[in-house]
């Protein structure tokens, strides 16, 4: 609540702290648009809404987190002595929640969840220290049907928001990777290989040799087979007849050949366009954590943006809570690098208002008459802004302008008498007269016009 | 994300912290469709969305708190030893927000905003530690035009709810209680007098005139004459004309007076029906911070739930940032307190998936048509969940009973071979079989008449 300061001394500059972002309603606009549209694919899928609190206990989320996590907690100790922390991720909540009502919930449980995260991260590298996650994941289940949802789920979802026909979803099975470098005897040293082979659209085949035969002790010809391996190209199907023998007799690489197989197949099967998805051994995100399955997505107008939603399988989401295995695989959509993507290609409407109408206030007289017009107009499913004041009909229209209003209906004494309005298209500044009756229409018909 | 752990003897209990809380997808379900109503109605009006940090400068919160506020802020120093604490309220966010932002947003500046806020509360009143606050305001203007659209928001949200034609939104402006108590004499006590009032249905008229006289210094007859004004009932206008007399020279009182007449009947002019609209002498919220019109609304059903939508108007934001003089006039529905009632009414559907329509997976061999009938249904505006393994169809439908869906739509090969399905409705138990190519129909026919 304000509080009485009329000594100028006292005010305090208005800030955010560093990281941190203030939306407005431009931006917010956008983004809210992504999250319901991102909502309402989930849903079709039968993913429900879970919602955990912001702050954990710190052994929850710290758990035996690696250094770097742990230096990007926001942590402290509360009032009540409790040493708490701000969650940094949703995959920590959702393992101790998984955890925690497993029983209740019974299995397969999927579930989506869009909350803020927070990390103390560098902001030297243009990172946020505040952002908003998007994550679906299905749990207790190993089903090659939620390995096929996941990719349908992320097509969906690109399609909804405008990107169709102009996405495309890179699959790959982590067994398939792991096969090849048990059939090559580096089965132990596959971090490493991973690690190096990750690196390849960054800097070259012969960077990534080098650092195999450095970091994995894989010989010349090693090293050479894994590129090999990684350079594989063609369509879907050419590829997997290609990684046939390569995995031979390895147990897990026929077995993730086996699944990557029935997984394209399945997609196919579901109706979606073979030209969206890439069968690409070269990925291989989330080292320590994915186990099967994992999807990238990127722009074709704008590859290098980089993967806009990506996730994978994993074997056991919350071994750190419970001795029950929950096997899961999940996703998430990158709201703030998809939002880029749209920004940069121009997607994103100019306009900083929800409301498509704009009722300027021609005289405080009529504030009755426009009141029930635009709560007729609301009636018929339009969104209104009636001007509060009534200004010179310019500086009203000034104020339409510069939020984005995109049509003005006009009515002054005369109009109002007849029974008419006027309609007029701030695009183009053209104008209509028409029946008070038929302005909805008229107005719903301009805007699927525009 | 899980770390590596089979040590029973290491794992960690789930648990979450005191006044904090798990959203399950049933309770969620429901917080997040009351939610998007409200931002449909908001933006139905033209407030637009912002979003603020949930860190600020401590400073900017705690500004010249009250004692009550800083026990109740959860503050620390970060990593870059900057002293912040977590958002206890939108309304300091929003002023923050408005002096940092306002030449660039323009005035009038309607907007909403749904986020989440902390106030370390003692939980043992019931109070939660983490909960999400859904105001709306109009920042930047006196006109009665707002005053009455804080109305409509109100009254909007409340039918689209599901309360049509049950709940009261009860109006008062504060200038007509203090030209009152100037007329009398007591101007300079009003806020002692206030506070008596306030406890008016709590504790009854005589233990309010006791307080008046010990803590305003009122003589028995002003407190009487306090007393009769809180008591004046009837029609709106009626209570109107006896205001009357009673504000008769007081320079507050009779603009109060006037704004509260205009504001009524603009709320008539757009169509509202009367009986939702009580003028209440008796209400006085937010004792040190409206200054103008003031707005509660009770549901009819259940009325000592409390206030579930209220407000007021402000005279200056954001003079704690700010030389600018900025007011407005807002207000926030109280999602808690909603959800409460709409569950003691049942009118909550008892659901745990957001999909109507469930799809068993009848065998292995049928998972590519079935994840085409899905696909199919999906794109005719279903929502859809198939179940990820051909487990037996009992199991199957069990699974579908605890989540809620409503209707399934079961597929052998005999079905599949012959086009067709049969629609199971789960209510009552009855199948009718159809054409796949008219599933979609058939469902939504069947969801419609349920």
């Amino acid at each position: 609540m304000p509080k009485d300061s009329d000594n100028s001394d006292d005010r305090i500059p208005p800030r955010t702290l560093k990281g941190f972002r203030d939306y407005l309603p431009q931006a917010m606009l956008a983004r809210e648009g992504l999250v319901e549209t991102a909502k309402e694919v989930y849903r079709s899928y039968g993913f429900a809404p879970i919602d955990t609190p912001a702050l954990e206990y710190l052994e929850i989320l710290a758990g035996k987190g690696s250094d770097e996590t742990d230096k990007q907690l926001y942590k402290f100790t509360d009032a009540g002595g409790r040493d708490v922390g701000m969650r940094f991720d949703l995959t920590v909540p959702l393992a101790r929640f998984a955890a925690q009502y497993a029983q209740q919930l019974g299995l397969p449980f999927k579930r989506y969840h869009v909350a803020t995260v927070w990390r103390g991260e560098n902001t030297q590298r243009g990172r946020y220290r505040e952002f908003m996650q998007c994550d679906f994941d299905t749990i207790g289940t190993e089903s090659a049907t939620s390995d096929i949802e996941t990719a349908l789920v992320i097509h969906d979802l690109l399609a909804k928001i405008g990107f169709v026909g102009a996405f495309t979803i890179s699959v790959n099975h982590r067994g398939v990777l792991n096969g090849l470098l048990e059939s090559l005897g580096l089965a132990a040293q596959a971090t490493q290989v991973l690690r190096a082979i990750d690196k390849l659209t960054k800097t070259g085949p012969e960077k990534v040799a080098a650092e195999m035969q450095a970091t994995a002790g894989a010989t010349p010809a090693q090293a050479e087979q894994v590129l090999a391996f990684a350079a594989l190209d063609g369509t879907n199907n050419a590829v997997l007849e290609q990684l046939r023998p390569m995995v031979d007799g390895s147990e897990v690489g026929e077995a993730g050949l086996a699944r990557l197989t029935e997984v394209l197949a399945g997609i196919a099967a579901a109706g979606v366009d073979p030209a969206r998805i890439k069968l690409d051994v070269s990925i291989a995100r989330g080292l320590d954590y994915y186990t099967g399955m994992i999807y990238e997505t990127t722009l074709d107008a704008d590859p290098d943006l980089g993967s806009v939603a990506s996730g994978g399988r994993y074997d056991n989401l919350a071994q750190m809570f419970t001795k029950q295995r929950l096997p899961g695989i999940g996703a998430s959509l990158g709201l703030d690098r998809l939002l880029d993507g749209m920004e940069k290609l121009g997607m994103l409407p100019n306009v900083r208002t929800p409301a498509e109408v704009f009722v300027p206030l021609f005289s405080e007289e009529l504030l009755g008459p426009l009141l029930k017009l635009a709560a007729d107009l609301r009636s018929a499913g339009l969104r209104v802004e009636l001007y509060g004041e009534a200004k010179k009909l310019g500086k009203q229209l000034q104020y339409a302008d510069k939020r984005g209003h995109r049509v003005a209906v006009i009515a002054g004494p005369d109009e109002i008498e007849a029974g008419e309005c006027q309609i007029k298209n701030l695009a183009d500044g053209s104008s209509t007269a028409v029946p008070m009756a038929s302005a909805a229409d008229e107005i719903s018909k301009l805007l699927r016009g525009n």
